[in-house]
């Protein structure tokens, strides 16, 4: 997501320390205990201006949320929101998506969200693409056997591509949509800010749950 | 497919016998010895019209064709492509698609279309979707170990139900477009009826290749 630069944004996030955490390391293993409790936990990857996980920590006060960004501008505005949201179970953390093995432990993450990620669509920068096999292997190894990934996009190729990068890392699909907005799936009334714009203008977004292990029938 | 009822179906394609196999088991395991060459088989499961896999065997002589139906009328209309482009690399067969293993050997066919299958919506039917894993079980039989299924559709639940069900089932993606007419895949020439009728409304055409193993890189 590109935002314009906000002058002092990252005064403002150091300001608000207990909601947007600027030493992650420190909470390895241990986000539990920062929320002070045993829920849950879901991260966004990539939350950008923070709708979505905001609208979901809203939701669901059983679960805890992290909205992950790299960049401060995007985040600060992330901030914005939690602040009015004034929910407990939500936090943001400014960290590189390829660095979570940084951050969380071992099977710390039960859900995985991938919202409009950049789509990266030059083959030179396969790599970047969060649905990339290194991510992949990152995203295993944080999240319980039985984790999940839910990944959005309105962007057919990276979405085509993200279909055969899972399917090559032997991962199973629980569920996908190929026209979200089409169909009757009733979780989505989280929208992002650019889920908004591009369901207004009629574009498809397509929606895939997947997992590392098959699921029980 | 639904067509009319042709009159004399029957008789006009007992008449092409060399063309219409109409005692298919005899052929079990013995496909090689009907085409009197050893060149790898394809064969569509539900033909329909024929204009596919006719269009196919015109273009590709190296490899043997076999078109599906099992329904005379259509299977009839089938053969009158077949006279007309005379090849001798393709015959059809009207033979139902869950009996497939009767009129196939064990890993007999190198490659299995699906096109514009007929999606069988109602939940109730399920079974009888060509990609329901009685089906799949069916195929992965027949074809070569590095066999591969190549499906296309315009109906988005049957392609998103497919999706899922190849998955279940273990198998792997090799390729997908989720916007056929606007991708850049080029070996699209070949469309069917169904195709040029849907393609001519805008509407979206998905396409997957799929294998029961994992592709080499």
């Amino acid at each position: 997501m590109r935002v314009r630069k906000r002058k002092g944004a990252e005064e403002y996030l150091l300001e608000h320390s207990q909601l947007a955490v600027m030493q992650p390391d420190r909470w390895q293993g241990r986000w539990c205990d920062r929320f002070c409790n045993n829920h849950p936990l879901h991260i966004e990857v990539g939350c950008g201006k923070g709708r979505f996980i905001t609208e979901m920590a809203k939701r669901n006060p059983g679960i805890n949320y992290i909205g992950i960004d790299i960049q401060l501008s995007v985040l600060s505005y992330a901030l914005d929101k939690v602040l009015v949201a004034d929910v407990p179970n939500l936090q943001l953390l400014r960290v590189d998506g390829s660095d979570l093995l940084n951050y969380f432990a071992e099977s710390e993450v039960a859900l995985i969200y991938l919202n409009f990620s950049d789509p990266w669509p030059k083959s030179r920068h396969e790599k970047r693409r969060l649905t990339y096999s290194s991510f992949l292997k990152t995203y295993k190894k944080i999240l319980l056997p039985q984790g999940e990934i839910h990944f959005k996009t309105d962007n057919r190729g990276l979405f085509e591509y993200s279909l055969v990068s899972f399917s090559n890392y032997g991962m199973f699909l629980k569920q996908i949509s190929l026209d979200l907005h089409a169909s009757d799936f009733a979780g989505n009334v989280m929208m992002t800010e650019y889920e908004e714009k591009f369901a207004q203008k009629g574009q498809v977004i397509y929606r895939v749950e997947v997992q590392f292990i098959k699921r029980e029938y």
